[in-house]
Protein backbone atom coordinates (compact mmCIF):
# COMPACT_ATOMS: atom_id res chain seq x y z
CA UNK A 1 0.00 0.00 0.00
CA UNK A 2 2.83 2.23 -1.24
CA UNK A 3 0.77 5.17 -2.76
CA UNK A 4 2.04 6.01 -5.84
CA UNK A 5 2.94 9.65 -4.25
CA UNK A 6 6.61 9.58 -6.27
CA UNK A 7 8.10 9.19 -9.78
CA UNK A 8 10.08 6.18 -10.02
CA UNK A 9 13.65 5.34 -11.81
CA UNK A 10 13.20 1.97 -13.33
CA UNK A 11 16.32 -0.01 -13.71
CA UNK A 12 15.96 -3.03 -16.09
CA UNK A 13 18.93 -5.80 -16.40
CA UNK A 14 20.81 -8.45 -15.71
CA UNK A 15 23.08 -9.25 -12.52
CA UNK A 16 25.21 -5.96 -13.42
CA UNK A 17 21.91 -3.99 -12.75
CA UNK A 18 20.93 -6.17 -9.51
CA UNK A 19 24.20 -5.37 -8.58
CA UNK A 20 23.68 -1.77 -8.79
CA UNK A 21 22.57 -1.85 -5.25
CA UNK A 22 26.14 -2.69 -3.64
CA UNK A 23 27.95 0.44 -2.23
CA UNK A 24 28.94 2.19 -4.94
CA UNK A 25 26.48 0.85 -7.01
CA UNK A 26 24.19 2.94 -9.44
CA UNK A 27 20.98 2.45 -8.20
CA UNK A 28 22.96 3.24 -4.42
CA UNK A 29 24.49 6.26 -6.33
CA UNK A 30 20.57 7.05 -7.57
CA UNK A 31 18.58 6.45 -4.73
CA UNK A 32 21.07 8.45 -2.93
CA UNK A 33 20.90 11.57 -5.25
CA UNK A 34 17.57 11.24 -6.28
CA UNK A 35 16.37 10.55 -2.78
CA UNK A 36 13.06 12.40 -2.08
CA UNK A 37 12.30 13.35 -6.53
CA UNK A 38 11.88 9.52 -7.78
CA UNK A 39 12.28 6.13 -6.20
CA UNK A 40 14.64 3.90 -7.55
CA UNK A 41 13.17 0.53 -9.17
CA UNK A 42 15.97 -2.49 -9.50
CA UNK A 43 14.48 -4.96 -11.69
CA UNK A 44 18.06 -7.01 -12.32
CA UNK A 45 17.91 -10.24 -12.80
CA UNK A 46 21.14 -11.94 -12.19
CA UNK A 47 21.86 -14.74 -15.57
CA UNK A 48 18.74 -12.87 -17.00
CA UNK A 49 19.15 -12.52 -21.19
CA UNK A 50 16.84 -10.30 -23.23
CA UNK A 51 14.75 -13.73 -24.28
CA UNK A 52 14.04 -13.69 -20.64
CA UNK A 53 13.34 -10.19 -19.81
CA UNK A 54 10.47 -9.86 -22.34
CA UNK A 55 7.73 -11.42 -20.18
CA UNK A 56 9.14 -10.09 -17.50
CA UNK A 57 9.11 -6.80 -18.21
CA UNK A 58 5.32 -7.12 -19.28
CA UNK A 59 4.60 -8.03 -15.99
CA UNK A 60 7.12 -4.91 -14.37
CA UNK A 61 5.95 -2.40 -16.77
CA UNK A 62 2.40 -1.30 -15.77
CA UNK A 63 0.29 -1.30 -18.86
CA UNK A 64 -1.90 1.58 -20.26
CA UNK A 65 -5.20 1.20 -18.22
CA UNK A 66 -3.17 0.60 -15.05
CA UNK A 67 -1.10 3.68 -15.40
CA UNK A 68 -3.24 6.32 -13.22
CA UNK A 69 -2.88 4.08 -10.07
CA UNK A 70 0.92 3.52 -10.60
CA UNK A 71 4.21 5.63 -10.16
CA UNK A 72 5.40 6.83 -13.49
CA UNK A 73 8.74 5.57 -14.82
CA UNK A 74 10.39 8.83 -15.64
CA UNK A 75 13.98 7.06 -16.45
CA UNK A 76 14.07 3.97 -17.96
CA UNK A 77 17.52 2.09 -18.38
CA UNK A 78 17.38 -1.21 -20.24
CA UNK A 79 20.82 -2.60 -19.72
CA UNK A 80 21.56 -5.98 -21.36
CA UNK A 81 23.93 -8.15 -23.38
CA UNK A 82 26.20 -9.51 -21.00
CA UNK A 83 23.89 -12.80 -21.25
CA UNK A 84 23.05 -13.16 -24.21
CA UNK A 85 26.37 -12.52 -25.46
CA UNK A 86 27.60 -15.64 -23.88
CA UNK A 87 28.36 -18.40 -26.41
CA UNK A 88 27.10 -22.00 -26.91
CA UNK A 89 26.28 -24.02 -25.17
CA UNK A 90 25.22 -21.78 -22.65
CA UNK A 91 21.41 -21.60 -22.28
CA UNK A 92 21.83 -17.76 -21.84
CA UNK A 93 22.85 -17.36 -25.04
CA UNK A 94 20.91 -15.68 -27.84
CA UNK A 95 21.91 -15.10 -30.97
CA UNK A 96 22.79 -11.56 -32.08
CA UNK A 97 20.02 -10.76 -34.82
CA UNK A 98 17.67 -12.07 -32.49
CA UNK A 99 19.53 -9.71 -29.29
CA UNK A 100 18.73 -6.57 -31.73
CA UNK A 101 15.07 -7.79 -32.45
CA UNK A 102 14.30 -8.23 -28.59
CA UNK A 103 16.03 -4.79 -27.61
CA UNK A 104 13.89 -3.45 -30.10
CA UNK A 105 11.15 -5.24 -28.70
CA UNK A 106 11.68 -3.62 -25.64
CA UNK A 107 12.19 -0.45 -26.82
CA UNK A 108 8.82 -0.62 -28.57
CA UNK A 109 7.09 -1.79 -26.14
CA UNK A 110 7.03 1.47 -23.99
CA UNK A 111 7.66 4.08 -26.99
CA UNK A 112 4.89 2.23 -29.73
CA UNK A 113 1.39 4.04 -28.92
CA UNK A 114 0.22 0.91 -29.93
CA UNK A 115 1.82 -1.29 -27.64
CA UNK A 116 -0.66 -2.02 -24.02
CA UNK A 117 2.51 -0.22 -22.47
CA UNK A 118 2.91 2.81 -24.49
CA UNK A 119 4.70 5.45 -21.67
CA UNK A 120 5.22 8.86 -23.40
CA UNK A 121 6.35 9.92 -20.26
CA UNK A 122 9.10 7.35 -19.89
CA UNK A 123 12.37 8.34 -20.90
CA UNK A 124 14.66 5.32 -22.06
CA UNK A 125 18.80 5.05 -21.47
CA UNK A 126 19.99 1.67 -23.39
CA UNK A 127 23.19 1.00 -21.70
CA UNK A 128 25.79 -1.43 -23.33
CA UNK A 129 27.24 -4.42 -21.92
CA UNK A 130 30.85 -3.78 -20.11
CA UNK A 131 33.65 -5.64 -21.79
CA UNK A 132 35.32 -8.89 -20.75
CA UNK A 133 38.58 -9.57 -19.02
CA UNK A 134 38.63 -13.24 -20.67
CA UNK A 135 41.86 -13.51 -18.46
CA UNK A 136 39.98 -12.81 -15.13
CA UNK A 137 36.87 -14.47 -16.42
CA UNK A 138 38.43 -18.05 -16.90
CA UNK A 139 40.37 -17.35 -13.72
CA UNK A 140 37.23 -16.87 -11.74
CA UNK A 141 35.46 -20.25 -13.90
CA UNK A 142 38.43 -22.26 -13.63
CA UNK A 143 38.76 -21.79 -9.40
CA UNK A 144 35.11 -22.91 -9.17
CA UNK A 145 34.23 -26.63 -7.45
CA UNK A 146 33.86 -27.91 -10.46
CA UNK A 147 35.74 -25.84 -12.50
CA UNK A 148 33.85 -23.62 -15.72
CA UNK A 149 35.22 -23.57 -19.28
CA UNK A 150 35.31 -20.18 -20.25
CA UNK A 151 31.53 -18.60 -21.50
CA UNK A 152 32.56 -15.27 -23.02
CA UNK A 153 34.88 -14.16 -25.87
CA UNK A 154 36.20 -10.59 -25.49
CA UNK A 155 35.14 -9.72 -29.11
CA UNK A 156 31.94 -11.51 -29.28
CA UNK A 157 30.61 -9.00 -26.21
CA UNK A 158 31.67 -6.21 -28.25
CA UNK A 159 29.73 -6.86 -31.22
CA UNK A 160 26.80 -7.00 -28.54
CA UNK A 161 27.81 -3.91 -27.13
CA UNK A 162 27.85 -2.47 -30.88
CA UNK A 163 24.54 -3.65 -31.53
CA UNK A 164 23.06 -2.19 -28.56
CA UNK A 165 25.05 1.39 -30.05
CA UNK A 166 23.36 0.57 -33.43
CA UNK A 167 19.52 -0.08 -32.22
CA UNK A 168 20.08 2.97 -30.36
CA UNK A 169 20.75 4.84 -32.85
CA UNK A 170 17.78 3.00 -35.06
CA UNK A 171 15.50 3.94 -32.49
CA UNK A 172 17.04 7.70 -31.40
CA UNK A 173 17.12 6.42 -27.87
CA UNK A 174 20.25 7.67 -26.18
CA UNK A 175 22.86 5.35 -25.27
CA UNK A 176 25.41 4.64 -22.57
CA UNK A 177 28.02 2.77 -24.19
CA UNK A 178 29.82 1.36 -21.11
CA UNK A 179 31.91 -1.01 -23.43
CA UNK A 180 33.61 1.66 -25.01
CA UNK A 181 33.64 4.03 -21.56
CA UNK A 182 35.09 1.16 -19.36
CA UNK A 183 37.83 -0.04 -22.06
CA UNK A 184 38.98 3.64 -22.96
CA UNK A 185 39.50 4.22 -18.70
CA UNK A 186 41.42 0.94 -19.40
CA UNK A 187 43.69 2.32 -21.65
CA UNK A 188 42.05 -0.11 -23.87
CA UNK A 189 43.86 -3.17 -22.93
CA UNK A 190 41.61 -6.08 -21.69
CA UNK A 191 44.15 -7.16 -18.50
CA UNK A 192 43.65 -3.86 -17.06
CA UNK A 193 39.95 -3.90 -16.86
CA UNK A 194 40.64 -5.85 -13.80
CA UNK A 195 40.54 -2.10 -12.73
CA UNK A 196 36.88 -2.07 -13.55
CA UNK A 197 35.57 -5.54 -13.17
CA UNK A 198 36.18 -7.69 -10.05
CA UNK A 199 35.79 -11.45 -11.80
CA UNK A 200 35.98 -10.11 -15.26
CA UNK A 201 32.43 -9.53 -16.00
CA UNK A 202 30.53 -7.72 -13.19
CA UNK A 203 31.64 -3.99 -12.34
CA UNK A 204 33.22 -3.27 -9.22
CA UNK A 205 32.99 0.11 -7.11
CA UNK A 206 35.36 1.82 -9.75
CA UNK A 207 33.51 0.33 -13.00
CA UNK A 208 29.95 1.46 -10.98
CA UNK A 209 31.88 4.80 -10.58
CA UNK A 210 32.84 5.24 -14.80
CA UNK A 211 29.28 3.95 -15.38
CA UNK A 212 26.80 6.26 -13.22
CA UNK A 213 29.33 9.36 -14.41
CA UNK A 214 28.28 8.42 -18.09
CA UNK A 215 24.62 7.80 -16.70
CA UNK A 216 24.46 11.35 -14.96
CA UNK A 217 25.85 13.04 -18.28
CA UNK A 218 23.45 11.20 -20.47
CA UNK A 219 20.61 12.26 -18.41
CA UNK A 220 21.99 15.95 -18.36
CA UNK A 221 22.46 15.80 -22.23
CA UNK A 222 19.73 14.33 -23.01
CA UNK A 223 17.00 14.46 -20.38
CA UNK A 224 17.76 17.42 -18.92
CA UNK A 225 14.86 18.05 -17.14
CA UNK A 226 15.15 14.79 -15.16
CA UNK A 227 18.42 15.99 -13.71
CA UNK A 228 17.80 15.62 -9.99
CA UNK A 229 19.00 19.13 -9.81
CA UNK A 230 16.25 19.95 -11.98
CA UNK A 231 13.31 18.29 -9.72
CA UNK A 232 11.76 19.37 -6.55
CA UNK A 233 11.74 17.37 -3.92
CA UNK A 234 7.51 16.04 -3.44
CA UNK A 235 7.59 16.93 0.00
CA UNK A 236 9.08 20.88 0.57
CA UNK A 237 12.41 20.87 2.67
CA UNK A 238 11.65 21.41 5.79
CA UNK A 239 12.97 25.18 6.38
CA UNK A 240 9.88 25.55 3.45
CA UNK A 241 7.24 24.13 5.72
CA UNK A 242 4.72 26.79 7.05
CA UNK A 243 5.25 25.74 10.90
CA UNK A 244 2.34 27.74 12.19
CA UNK A 245 0.01 26.31 9.94
CA UNK A 246 1.72 23.42 7.69
CA UNK A 247 -1.00 21.75 6.06
CA UNK A 248 -0.75 23.31 2.53
CA UNK A 249 2.57 23.44 2.40
CA UNK A 250 3.15 19.57 3.32
CA UNK A 251 1.25 18.51 -0.07
CA UNK A 252 2.66 16.66 -2.05
CA UNK A 253 3.76 18.18 -5.27
CA UNK A 254 4.80 17.12 -8.61
CA UNK A 255 8.54 17.14 -9.04
CA UNK A 256 8.57 16.40 -12.81
CA UNK A 257 7.95 19.56 -15.41
CA UNK A 258 5.62 17.73 -17.67
CA UNK A 259 6.57 17.71 -21.71
CA UNK B 1 4.14 2.89 -14.82
CA UNK B 2 5.76 0.76 -12.39
CA UNK B 3 3.32 -2.08 -11.86
CA UNK B 4 2.76 -3.48 -8.47
CA UNK B 5 5.11 -6.79 -9.06
CA UNK B 6 7.03 -6.68 -6.05
CA UNK B 7 6.01 -5.76 -2.32
CA UNK B 8 7.58 -3.05 -0.61
CA UNK B 9 9.59 -1.92 2.78
CA UNK B 10 8.56 1.36 3.58
CA UNK B 11 11.25 3.69 5.67
CA UNK B 12 9.09 6.66 7.55
CA UNK B 13 11.69 9.24 9.12
CA UNK B 14 13.90 12.36 9.35
CA UNK B 15 17.29 13.09 7.84
CA UNK B 16 18.53 9.97 9.47
CA UNK B 17 16.27 7.50 7.40
CA UNK B 18 16.86 9.87 4.06
CA UNK B 19 20.65 9.33 4.73
CA UNK B 20 19.92 5.52 4.53
CA UNK B 21 20.84 5.68 0.72
CA UNK B 22 24.42 6.08 1.50
CA UNK B 23 26.87 3.59 1.15
CA UNK B 24 26.75 1.37 4.30
CA UNK B 25 23.61 3.20 4.65
CA UNK B 26 20.96 0.65 6.32
CA UNK B 27 18.39 1.58 2.84
CA UNK B 28 21.33 0.78 0.92
CA UNK B 29 22.21 -2.15 2.69
CA UNK B 30 17.81 -3.53 3.22
CA UNK B 31 18.02 -3.19 -0.64
CA UNK B 32 20.64 -5.16 -1.48
CA UNK B 33 19.86 -8.04 0.48
CA UNK B 34 16.33 -7.70 -0.26
CA UNK B 35 16.93 -7.11 -4.24
CA UNK B 36 14.40 -9.07 -6.61
CA UNK B 37 12.21 -9.74 -2.76
CA UNK B 38 11.30 -6.86 -1.55
CA UNK B 39 11.82 -2.91 -2.77
CA UNK B 40 12.89 -0.53 -0.78
CA UNK B 41 10.73 2.70 -0.61
CA UNK B 42 12.68 5.23 1.32
CA UNK B 43 10.17 8.11 3.02
CA UNK B 44 12.89 9.74 5.24
CA UNK B 45 12.53 13.58 5.33
CA UNK B 46 15.33 15.78 5.88
CA UNK B 47 14.34 18.10 9.24
CA UNK B 48 10.95 16.28 9.66
CA UNK B 49 9.20 16.04 12.92
CA UNK B 50 6.09 13.49 13.70
CA UNK B 51 3.61 16.43 13.63
CA UNK B 52 4.79 17.34 9.82
CA UNK B 53 5.03 13.13 9.23
CA UNK B 54 1.43 12.56 10.35
CA UNK B 55 0.00 14.67 6.87
CA UNK B 56 3.00 13.30 5.17
CA UNK B 57 1.94 9.78 5.76
CA UNK B 58 -1.35 9.91 5.23
CA UNK B 59 -0.19 11.07 1.45
CA UNK B 60 2.13 8.20 1.04
CA UNK B 61 0.56 5.05 2.46
CA UNK B 62 -2.62 4.02 0.54
CA UNK B 63 -5.93 4.10 1.33
CA UNK B 64 -8.23 0.79 1.53
CA UNK B 65 -9.41 1.88 -1.48
CA UNK B 66 -6.10 2.20 -3.17
CA UNK B 67 -4.47 -1.01 -1.77
CA UNK B 68 -5.58 -3.16 -4.43
CA UNK B 69 -3.85 -1.33 -7.20
CA UNK B 70 -0.46 0.09 -5.24
CA UNK B 71 2.55 -2.72 -3.49
CA UNK B 72 2.03 -3.79 -0.60
CA UNK B 73 4.21 -2.91 2.34
CA UNK B 74 5.21 -5.31 4.07
CA UNK B 75 7.57 -3.66 6.54
CA UNK B 76 6.99 -0.16 8.12
CA UNK B 77 9.60 1.41 9.89
CA UNK B 78 9.24 4.50 11.51
CA UNK B 79 11.91 6.39 12.96
CA UNK B 80 11.42 9.95 14.80
CA UNK B 81 12.80 11.37 17.56
CA UNK B 82 16.05 13.21 16.59
CA UNK B 83 13.94 16.24 15.64
CA UNK B 84 10.59 16.03 17.29
CA UNK B 85 13.73 16.34 20.53
CA UNK B 86 14.93 19.71 18.98
CA UNK B 87 14.88 22.34 22.00
CA UNK B 88 12.78 25.76 22.13
CA UNK B 89 12.90 28.03 20.08
CA UNK B 90 13.42 25.79 17.59
CA UNK B 91 10.84 25.34 14.98
CA UNK B 92 11.22 21.55 14.71
CA UNK B 93 10.54 20.85 18.85
CA UNK B 94 7.69 18.96 19.16
CA UNK B 95 6.47 18.84 23.27
CA UNK B 96 6.79 14.88 24.75
CA UNK B 97 3.24 14.43 25.40
CA UNK B 98 2.84 15.16 21.59
CA UNK B 99 5.63 13.58 20.47
CA UNK B 100 3.91 10.12 21.79
CA UNK B 101 0.41 10.85 20.62
CA UNK B 102 2.05 11.80 17.21
CA UNK B 103 3.73 8.10 17.16
CA UNK B 104 0.80 6.37 18.51
CA UNK B 105 -1.56 7.97 16.03
CA UNK B 106 0.80 6.86 12.81
CA UNK B 107 1.00 3.69 14.17
CA UNK B 108 -2.88 3.24 14.68
CA UNK B 109 -3.47 4.86 11.17
CA UNK B 110 -1.98 1.23 9.82
CA UNK B 111 -2.94 -0.76 12.42
CA UNK B 112 -7.05 0.29 13.40
CA UNK B 113 -9.49 -1.42 11.76
CA UNK B 114 -11.48 2.31 11.51
CA UNK B 115 -8.58 3.91 9.95
CA UNK B 116 -8.90 4.76 6.41
CA UNK B 117 -5.34 3.49 5.72
CA UNK B 118 -5.72 0.17 7.96
CA UNK B 119 -3.07 -2.74 6.31
CA UNK B 120 -3.27 -5.67 8.51
CA UNK B 121 -0.59 -6.77 6.42
CA UNK B 122 1.87 -4.23 7.14
CA UNK B 123 4.24 -5.59 9.96
CA UNK B 124 5.96 -1.89 11.65
CA UNK B 125 9.12 -1.59 13.54
CA UNK B 126 9.62 1.37 15.81
CA UNK B 127 12.80 2.96 16.39
CA UNK B 128 14.75 5.36 18.78
CA UNK B 129 16.40 8.38 17.74
CA UNK B 130 20.02 7.80 18.50
CA UNK B 131 21.64 9.35 21.32
CA UNK B 132 23.34 12.75 20.62
CA UNK B 133 26.68 13.74 21.07
CA UNK B 134 26.41 17.01 22.14
CA UNK B 135 30.33 17.56 22.13
CA UNK B 136 29.92 17.27 18.51
CA UNK B 137 27.08 19.00 17.67
CA UNK B 138 28.12 22.00 19.37
CA UNK B 139 31.60 22.27 17.72
CA UNK B 140 29.64 21.21 14.43
CA UNK B 141 27.21 24.10 14.92
CA UNK B 142 29.46 26.42 15.93
CA UNK B 143 32.12 25.61 12.51
CA UNK B 144 28.92 27.02 10.44
CA UNK B 145 28.72 30.64 9.00
CA UNK B 146 26.71 32.12 11.39
CA UNK B 147 27.19 29.67 14.17
CA UNK B 148 24.48 28.47 16.02
CA UNK B 149 23.50 27.59 19.47
CA UNK B 150 23.18 24.15 20.38
CA UNK B 151 19.60 22.81 19.91
CA UNK B 152 19.83 19.14 21.45
CA UNK B 153 20.55 18.11 24.89
CA UNK B 154 21.50 14.50 25.68
CA UNK B 155 19.28 13.93 28.35
CA UNK B 156 16.40 15.54 26.15
CA UNK B 157 16.58 13.46 23.20
CA UNK B 158 17.23 10.23 25.47
CA UNK B 159 13.45 10.84 27.04
CA UNK B 160 12.23 10.80 23.61
CA UNK B 161 14.32 7.71 23.12
CA UNK B 162 12.47 6.33 26.22
CA UNK B 163 9.28 7.35 24.96
CA UNK B 164 9.61 5.32 21.39
CA UNK B 165 10.16 2.02 23.75
CA UNK B 166 7.41 3.15 25.32
CA UNK B 167 4.88 3.54 23.06
CA UNK B 168 6.19 0.17 21.56
CA UNK B 169 5.74 -1.68 24.55
CA UNK B 170 2.03 -0.34 24.90
CA UNK B 171 0.94 -1.06 21.52
CA UNK B 172 2.44 -4.35 21.02
CA UNK B 173 4.48 -3.17 18.00
CA UNK B 174 8.48 -4.36 18.20
CA UNK B 175 11.09 -1.54 18.52
CA UNK B 176 14.37 -0.92 17.78
CA UNK B 177 16.09 0.69 20.17
CA UNK B 178 18.65 2.54 18.53
CA UNK B 179 19.55 4.77 21.38
CA UNK B 180 20.42 2.33 23.55
CA UNK B 181 22.25 0.27 21.18
CA UNK B 182 24.74 2.72 20.45
CA UNK B 183 25.06 4.19 23.45
CA UNK B 184 26.16 0.94 24.31
CA UNK B 185 28.27 0.07 21.56
CA UNK B 186 30.08 3.52 22.39
CA UNK B 187 30.91 2.38 26.25
CA UNK B 188 28.24 4.15 27.92
CA UNK B 189 30.23 7.78 26.81
CA UNK B 190 29.12 10.49 25.20
CA UNK B 191 31.88 11.84 23.76
CA UNK B 192 32.61 8.43 22.46
CA UNK B 193 29.40 8.20 20.30
CA UNK B 194 31.62 10.11 17.64
CA UNK B 195 32.88 6.47 16.69
CA UNK B 196 29.23 5.91 15.40
CA UNK B 197 27.97 9.83 14.62
CA UNK B 198 29.75 11.86 12.28
CA UNK B 199 28.07 15.50 13.74
CA UNK B 200 27.04 14.34 17.24
CA UNK B 201 23.66 14.15 15.16
CA UNK B 202 23.69 11.91 12.19
CA UNK B 203 25.02 8.08 12.00
CA UNK B 204 27.84 7.47 9.99
CA UNK B 205 28.74 3.96 8.34
CA UNK B 206 29.56 2.10 11.58
CA UNK B 207 26.54 3.81 13.33
CA UNK B 208 24.55 2.19 10.38
CA UNK B 209 25.99 -0.51 10.67
CA UNK B 210 24.96 -1.09 14.39
CA UNK B 211 21.65 0.07 13.46
CA UNK B 212 21.41 -2.71 10.60
CA UNK B 213 21.91 -5.58 12.57
CA UNK B 214 19.48 -4.32 14.69
CA UNK B 215 17.03 -3.80 12.32
CA UNK B 216 17.72 -7.60 10.79
CA UNK B 217 17.72 -9.25 14.28
CA UNK B 218 14.11 -7.44 14.86
CA UNK B 219 12.67 -8.85 11.83
CA UNK B 220 14.18 -12.37 12.51
CA UNK B 221 12.83 -12.20 16.05
CA UNK B 222 9.12 -10.77 16.10
CA UNK B 223 8.23 -10.97 12.08
CA UNK B 224 10.63 -14.47 10.92
CA UNK B 225 8.69 -14.87 7.73
CA UNK B 226 9.78 -11.36 6.28
CA UNK B 227 13.27 -11.93 7.25
CA UNK B 228 15.38 -11.74 3.27
CA UNK B 229 16.45 -15.55 3.58
CA UNK B 230 12.83 -16.52 4.28
CA UNK B 231 11.08 -15.09 1.11
CA UNK B 232 11.49 -16.26 -2.35
CA UNK B 233 12.36 -13.72 -5.32
CA UNK B 234 9.24 -12.88 -7.49
CA UNK B 235 10.91 -14.29 -10.68
CA UNK B 236 12.67 -17.05 -10.73
CA UNK B 237 16.62 -17.77 -10.66
CA UNK B 238 17.48 -18.42 -13.66
CA UNK B 239 19.02 -21.76 -13.63
CA UNK B 240 15.68 -22.15 -12.21
CA UNK B 241 13.97 -21.26 -16.25
CA UNK B 242 12.68 -23.99 -17.91
CA UNK B 243 15.12 -23.25 -20.89
CA UNK B 244 12.76 -24.49 -24.17
CA UNK B 245 9.60 -23.38 -22.64
CA UNK B 246 10.36 -20.74 -20.37
CA UNK B 247 6.48 -18.85 -20.29
CA UNK B 248 4.97 -20.32 -17.46
CA UNK B 249 8.60 -20.45 -14.94
CA UNK B 250 9.10 -16.66 -15.80
CA UNK B 251 5.59 -15.78 -14.00
CA UNK B 252 5.89 -13.20 -10.68
CA UNK B 253 5.19 -15.46 -7.57
CA UNK B 254 4.20 -14.42 -4.49
CA UNK B 255 7.45 -14.19 -2.33
CA UNK B 256 5.55 -13.90 1.03
CA UNK B 257 3.44 -16.09 2.51
CA UNK B 258 -0.07 -14.56 3.91
CA UNK B 259 -0.64 -14.74 7.35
Amino acid sequence: MAAAVQDVIMLLGDSITQGGWEPGGFAQRLAHVYARKLDVINRGLSGYNTEWAIPVFEQCFAKQHEQQHVPTVRILTIWFGANDAAIKPSPQHVPLPDFISNLTHLVHMVTSSSSAHYSPKTSIILISPPPVNTYQRDADLQSRDPPKLLDRTFEVTRKYAEAVVEVGERMKIPVLDVWTALYDAAGRNERDLDKFLWDGLHLNAAGYEVMYEGLINTIKEKYPKLHYDELEPVFAPWAEIKWDDPTESLKARRTVREK
